[in-house]
This record gives C-alpha cells, structure tokens and sequence, in this order.
C-alpha cells in the first residue's frame, strides 16, 4: 500500500485543477453557452487559480453537423481566440478529442499557431491503439497530451495493466482515471489510482481523476485518489455535467490548501451565471435515477431519458434496471 | 494505522444501520410529520432491513412548549406505541435525549414497561459528565445506551481522548461520532475514527457515525469510517436532516453487501412520501451556503437563517462569514 502524499494540512504544488464546465457541461445544453457566459467563466477561472480551462470538444463536423450543436462541441480555433485572444495568462487552454469522433488528421493546427495547449483523448479501454495513435500525432504537433480512459469501473484489472503499459510507453503526459459510471467508491477509487500511479511513477507520468457525481461521491473521490498522487483533478462550476455531473468546482478550491487557488471569485461566477442557467431548465445534478445507475455500474443513458421524461416512479425504473442486467 | 476490516465485497454482520428520518428530519419541519408518514417509514424501515428508527427527541416539557412542535419532538410512549403497537419486529426503536434539554428523571419508564429500546445520549465534548450521568440511568432502567458526542471537528484531540476514557469506563453499549458542522473529510474523519475505535475496541464498547452533507461528504465519511470498524451507522431518508441534511439511506442500503438490506422498499417510500414532503416545501440538503459554514468549520445556523431568508447572495454571504471568524 503506498502512503498518502502531504496531509490535510499540506499545499500540493504538483496539483493542478482544470475546469470542465464548458465541456462535461456542454453535455447538458447542446453546447449552448453564450460568449458572455464563457468569457466571464473563462476570467473567474484565472482569478481562482484554475491551472486548465476545457472548451469542449474537438468533434467530426462529419459526423456532426455543427448547425445543430453549439460552437464548444468544436472549438474552432477563432471561436476560442474570440474569449481569450492570445491568453496572456497563466491558465492553460484544453480540448477533448474523442477516439473515433474526431478529423484530428485536419483539424488540429501546429502548437505554434494555435492557442490550445492540452489535447485531451477520451477513450474507452479497448481504444488504446487509436488513442496512442492520436496522442503521439497531438505530441508530434507540440500540444501536451492527456489520455482519458472512460468507464473504468467496467475494465478488468488485466486490461488496466494492458492500457498502462501502452501508454506509458507513449508520449502521453497525464493519464486520466475517469469514473463514467459513477460508481467507483472511494476505497476502490484509491485502489485503483495506486494501480495507475504504480506506472506513473516508473515512467514520469502523472495520473488525473474525472469523477461523476452519481453516489454524491465524486468530491470524495476526487480528494481520496488525490491523497495517493494524483494530480490532475478535473472539476466544474457547480458539478455542471453529464446526468448526476462532477466533482463540483467550488468543494474542490475550498478543499485545496495552496493559496493560489481562490474561492471568492468563482462564487461569484456561479451566483451571476450558475444558478440563473439551472433556473432557466438546464437540469444536472444528484438524483435517485443516476444513484441506481451508479450502484449498478452502468451508462447513465437510461437515467438520462428517465429525466427527460421528467418521470419519478423510481421503484419502476429501479425494476426495469433489473430487469435489463 | 489500522487495517480496514472486510473489503467492498463483504457482509460486515457487526453492522447496524439506524434511520434517523423522523429524528434529524424532525429539525426541518418542526417535527410535524403525519401518523400515515411516520407509520409507513416504520413499515419501509422493517421491510429494509434497518436495525433501528429513532422516532424523535424526549426534550423536556418544561423548557418546550408541546403546543408549539410535532408530537416527535417528546416522543410519548403512547404516541410511539400508536405507531408501532408492542412492535413485533425485529427493528428495534431509539429516541433521542440531549444533555440540559430533557427532564430524563421524570419522562423515561423502565425499559420493562416501554417499548423504547434504546436511548440516545446527545451532548457536546463539555457535557461529557452530564451525559454519564444520563447513560448511567438510562442504563440502570434497561435500555440500550449510546453517547453522540456532537461537532466533534471543533474539539481537540486531547478533549476527545479524555471523553473516550470517561465513556469507556461507563456503561454506555455504542459511542457516536458525530460530524455535526459537516466539515471532516474522509481521512480526518477515518482517523478520528480510529482513534474511537481504539478505546472501544479495548473496552468493548461499539462505534458509530453520524455525518452531514455540507461538502457532500456524508455517505462517504460513512462508509469510510465503517471501512475501519465502526458499525453503527446512522441514514435518513432522502438524507432528510438540518442544514445540508445526513448520509442518504438509499445511498447507504444500495452499498451494504448484506442481503438482509433492500433497497426497494425504502424507494417505495421516498417516492411516496419523501418526494411529495419536499415538494410541499420542507427544504433540506445541500446546497452552497451549507458548504461554505462546513468548509469553515462552524455551527450551520447562518447557513439556516440564510436558507430561511431565501437569500441567493452567496458571496455576500461568504464574506459575512469571513468577516466574523
């Protein structure tokens, strides 16, 4: 069992928080943020401290007709330079590209000429291949690389060891334990970060966490695995995400020791945008639905039209679960 | 450091869970629930699998009016009797007593003649003499007693080790950790777990915990904790409770490895009670006034008047309390 790094007392300089609002949030709006929103997230980021801010996803305008999304489900270059123009700053600028989703061959300009300094690579584990295969092209560009392995408490311990290795022998930076499910708990959460760290520190990689709030645990997860040496921690305002969200911003810079990190000017960004973007209808957070998809280590997509349906006889969702094991 | 006992896959047989549903919840809603409400979580608690249900507080008649709470808040014997009959279940029944806010000479039976089963001791680090003298009573007339040492994160180690000495050398069956500020974190939370465990397992006493969710931590500071011995666990519907409210029970049940917990019926009960209690207006949980009073470590009751007032102004808020530290 490896110890704990520092204590609660302690500062982390090796952490570094990146804030996913736009992207993992994006989920929930179609991408649908005014520029005033995402410029104002973009300046509170910098006042508290954020080490990345995600601007969405770098998608297949092949795939995906970009006039039925909004613009952060592609990140256009001039789309991002429009919020931050040559983000003179110390935050750094990250994308997500998923494998299988993403022209990267042509939409991805050299480092030199762009603004984007972290190309992330979301993945399931049987994607290695095509991740490494991205990740290095992204290397080879100048970009720092982080690869996302999603869905992990669906992958057996042989294939974590199988997708380490691989990727520890590439040029990734930063690889992610990504908690999809939400449904790790922190003891296996912990476990598991030992796993990936055990490789981390043989190849001088460093190993993130993206919790989902399922079982109201992604917070604690966050933390537990971060006592281990975890670094990269992945956050977003209010827990805006996905079906139950994420870790929320605000728990995790009020946790952080290190005083660069400030809570006072993100409060303000989630009483001015946060709370009047959940009271127009954008619906994300905790509920019972994402609880049982969670226990039950599955994709939330059931819970997802569950609450689209705006339905809450929860024993019947709770037996149909069952029922499609 | 000790080991955790069991993993995530086993049944901890020593494990106890008790609702508390009426008992926090009462704090929400003035203690008026209806006897349909109270009778139907009895039922859902038996059919579930939970150890114990505290029905409320034995507060003293003479410092509270009874004309101006729900019959919970003193818990009669015929009112609990009402509920319950001579309770032929295997769930046994607890109530609450506060140290100075109950006439415990005057309002308990003998076990023999009630069909209480337990008695819960309340009291903060100070009052530790006080509620000896309480468990000792309580312990001479036959019933079960437990000593719930409140807002522990504000007392010193050296308080807490003399309190354990003193509570070890009584009768007392089970001593409660009580997070009461929502403001440990799960490995300040585990170690304060261990060092109670420590003495009890010395002396034989038991351990258990009770959480709030200021930070979103209340289900995971109790399974941590249970993760190293401590194996009475406190949960509440919908993790009805003051403030931000307790560690969920449905959470609790959906992680417990013992078959005797199901979770269906407490669903039943949530979608039919719990749902239309908020609904009507009764406001309990999360939220971020209640995070930032447990990030600093203090009483909720800001965070209260705050919630009562519904106010939005978070920052102002936040720098109110800064302002009186």
């Amino acid at each position: 069992m490896s110890e704990r790094k520092g204590n609660l007392m302690s500062v982390r300089s090796d952490v570094k928080v990146l804030d996913a609002t736009i992207r993992d949030g994006g989920l929930c709006n179609n991408f649908e943020f005014t520029d005033e929103f995402v410029t104002e997230l973009y300046k509170s980021n910098i006042k508290s401290g954020v080490d990345y801010m995600e601007f969405g996803y770098k998608a297949s305008k092949t795939l995906f007709d970009p006039s039925k999304f909004g613009k952060w489900k592609f990140c256009n270059e001039e789309d991002i330079r429009a919020i931050v123009g040559d983000n003179v700053s110390d935050m750094k600028i990250a994308v997500m590209a998923d494998v299988g989703r993403c022209d990267f061959k042509t939409d991805f300009l050299p480092k030199s000429e762009s603004v984007i300094d972290m190309v992330r690579v979301a993945c399931y584990i049987h994607q290695i291949p095509a991740a490494v295969e991205m990740i290095e092209y992204f290397h080879q560009l100048g970009y720092e690389t982080t690869c996302n392995i999603m869905a992990i408490s669906q992958a057996n311990t042989d294939q974590v060891e199988e997708a380490l290795t691989m990727l520890c022998q590439s040029h990734v930076d930063v690889i992610y334990l990504v908690d999809s499910y939400g449904s790790l708990y922190p003891e296996n959460a912990a476990k598991l970060a030992k796993q990936y760290l055990q490789f981390a520190d043989e190849y001088g990689k460093k190993i993130g966490f993206h919790g989902h709030n399922n079982q109201n645990l992604a917070f604690a997860n966050t933390i537990e695995t971060m006592s281990y040496g975890v670094s990269y921690l992945d956050a977003t305002a209010m827990g805006m995400g996905r079906g139950a969200g994420n870790c929320a911003m605000e728990l995790l810079l009020g946790f952080l020791k290190n005083p660069k990190y400030s809570l006072y000017s993100l409060l303000t960004f989630v009483e001015n945008y946060m709370i009047p973007l959940k009271q127009s209808g954008v619906v994300w957070g905790y509920d019972l639905q994402y609880m049982l998809t969670g226990q039950l280590n599955r994709h939330p997509r059931e819970a997802m039209a569950f609450t689209a349906d705006e339905r809450s006889d929860y024993c019947e969702f709770y037996k149909s679960l069952l029922d499609n094991f």
